[in-house]
This record gives structure tokens, C-alpha cells and sequence, in this order.
């Protein structure tokens, strides 16, 4: 236990992602001053999700030990002849909004990005080439960010599956450049699907 | 535990300010796919943060159960006879900050705001009145937040404080009307201490 609770919990808080040393003072003082069991309860969400969460055996994406392969893995009634790549599980919650896709997923982990030491090797490209050899695949959409490392992301596994034979096709631009997948709404993520383009 | 998780974490990540769904999602994945470590940690100091933490027994600041009193209220070589009264704890580190501070502090944990349901008896204004009973304190600097709680609360301060006879001053203008004094620079909440004016 630290000597200074209060400025420990700062400090962790304060390596997420948008929360600077500001914000996280103001967001455990509110859990302090806003009731006792705010940040009990909070630390036992946080504990159960280190303990329960793993990566999917079959698509990679976030799941927990107890669910693994994931709901969406197990689940029958979809068409197993397209696989749907993404680069982060929560891009597989925002298509399955849409409603519009009935395939199989596979996430990615990332997108390729040498200069943050991102290569080809750090993402779940070799889990992904497994699932092509069961020979059921004859289509890899490419859902990755409208972005540079998106980008580049497509062009390397349109590369790497032309020789296979697979039909590799990419989103349409129906998602505006720049956007994040994750926060593009329901309409345009489900008319980039209808509209992809082959690589 | 929780049969998910991931919503679970979310859930309550949503419960505080300023993170709604969307970036508590944001941050629960994030957690998990930046190091498998970072919800245990945070947990562990959460879960911390609610065992041994308590208000102080004289000045009401949040302060853990073995330094109570607080460290700032057993440090010597501080002015007794002047006590200067916050809404929230992180206000009395943005007057430490400032170094132009030498007396004592009080927290009110929060402002008068009947809209809110915050009447002056859901405030730490008892227990300020039982330290002004020692008689030592001659002076109280009313540094609420320049806005229509702070001033209500700073009224409300001054006419309690009257009849004792217990001379009431609040800070200059030296903060921007609208400003959090959480967030003021040095400077300007210097200067202000500085021109405090009577109430």
C-alpha cells in the first residue's frame, strides 16, 4: 500500500489514454467527494477485467476465459465465407450495429506503423492466414482505418492474399477520411460494407 | 463477478465526469490491448484509494485514516489566526502551490446551490464554527469559486461570521469570473489572496 493513496491513484489514472495529471486529480477527488463506494466498485470492475479477459482462439478479438472461442465465433447462421479484418475488437461491436454484416471477423490488434515499431509480425496476421487454410474463406474484407497505417495495412494483406486466390476487398469510401471505426455512425459504416471495392 | 466484464468495467468507468459510454469503451479496450497490467494496477489503487481514505478531523480536506489530522493541519509554522475556507480539498493544493499562503484551511466540500439540494447544513460550516471557537482565528478568507454558489456561500459565510465579530474577507478579483480555482494559474490566484477584500 502507497504512503499517499491519492496521488498513487492519480498517477494510474493518469496513463490512460486523454486523461492528463489535471484530469485524473479532478476525477479522484469527485470519486472521493461523490460517494464511498464509487472507487471500490470501480477497482473491482477493473480487477475482474485483468482476471477474466483474453484474446479469442479463433478471431482475436477480446473475450473472457470463460467465453472463449468468443459469443460471436460460436455463434451459428453466419456465412463463413467471408471474413471481416478489423483493427481493434471494438470495430467488431460497431459493425455488428449496423446489422448489415452476417460474416466472420478477425481483429488485427493494430494497424502497420513502422515509425511507432509497429510491423507486420505484431498483428494477428498469422492467426488470420490459419483461418484461410481451412479453405471455407473466399473473401477477406479489409476494414481497416481510413488512414495512413490503414492504408498501408490493406495494400500489405492484399499483397499477401493475392497469391492465395482470395478475394480481398477494402471498405468504400462511404467512411470520411480521418474517421475512426469505432466512432463512425450506423448509416455510413453499413454503406461503406455494401460499397467495398476489391484491392 | 460479472458475466461481462468488459461492460461491467465500462459501466462504471461511465459513472464518472466527463466519460460517457463511448470513452469508457475507449479506455477499458485500450487498458486491454496496452499491457496486460494496467487494470490490476489501477484497481489495486482504487480499491486503496476507498480503504484509507477519510476526511480530516480538523480542516475536513480528504486525507488517509492513519494522517488524520492532516499533514498540513499538524505542520507548525503556519499563521493561526487566519483560516481560509474552500469549497473542495484540490483547492487547498492550488493555494499550497502558490506559496503566498501561511495560515490554516477549512474545506466546505462543496457551495451553497439550492438547486441542487446543496443547503448551507450539507456543508463542513459546523465544524469550521468549532474551530473558530478556540478563539485563535481572527481572520476567515472566504475563497469559494467566483461564481453564483461561491458568492451565495460567501454572503451566507459573511452574515454567520458577523455577530462573532471574526473580521470576513473573500479574494480580489484577481480569478476571471466563470474560472474553477482548481485550475487557476499561480499567479493569478496569488495576486487575489493578496487583494482580498472585506466582506
Amino acid at each position: 500500500m502507497s504512503r499517499d493513496p491519492i496521488r498513487k491513484a492519480v498517477r494510474q489514472l493518469a496513463r490512460l489514454p486523454g486523461i492528463g495529471e489535471k484530469s485524473a486529480t479532478r476525477l479522484v477527488y469527485w470519486m472521493l467527494t461523490n460517494g464511498d463506494t464509487i472507487p471500490g466498485q470501480l477497482a473491482e470492475a477493473l480487477a475482474d477485467l485483468q482476471e477474466t479477459v483474453t484474446e479469442c482462439s479463433v478471431c482475436c478479438t477480446i473475450t473472457t476465459k470463460d467465453a472463449n472461442p468468443c459469443t460471436l465465433c460460436r455463434r451459428g447462421g453466419r456465412d463463413e465465407a467471408v471474413l471481416l479484418v478489423v483493427e481493434h475488437p471494438q470495430d467488431v461491436l460497431a459493425f455488428e450495429r449496423t446489422g448489415e454484416f452476417k460474416g466472420r471477423y478477425h481483429v488485427l490488434h493494430g494497424a502497420i506503423s513502422p515509425l511507432d515499431g509497429v510491423t507486420p509480425d505484431r498483428l494477428r496476421i498469422q492467426p488470420m492466414l490459419q483461418r484461410l487454410q481451412a479453405g471455407t474463406i473466399t473473401e477477406v474484407i479489409v476494414a481497416t482505418d481510413p488512414d495512413v497505417e490503414g492504408d498501408a495495412t490493406a495494400m500489405y494483406l492484399a499483397r499477401l492474399l493475392k497469391p492465395l486466390g482470395t478475394r480481398t476487398s477494402r471498405l468504400a469510401h462511404g467512411i470520411s477520411v480521418g474517421t475512426n471505426i469505432e466512432y463512425a455512425d450506423t448509416t455510413s459504416l453499413a454503406r461503406a460494407l455494401e460499397n467495398r471495392r476489391d484491392l
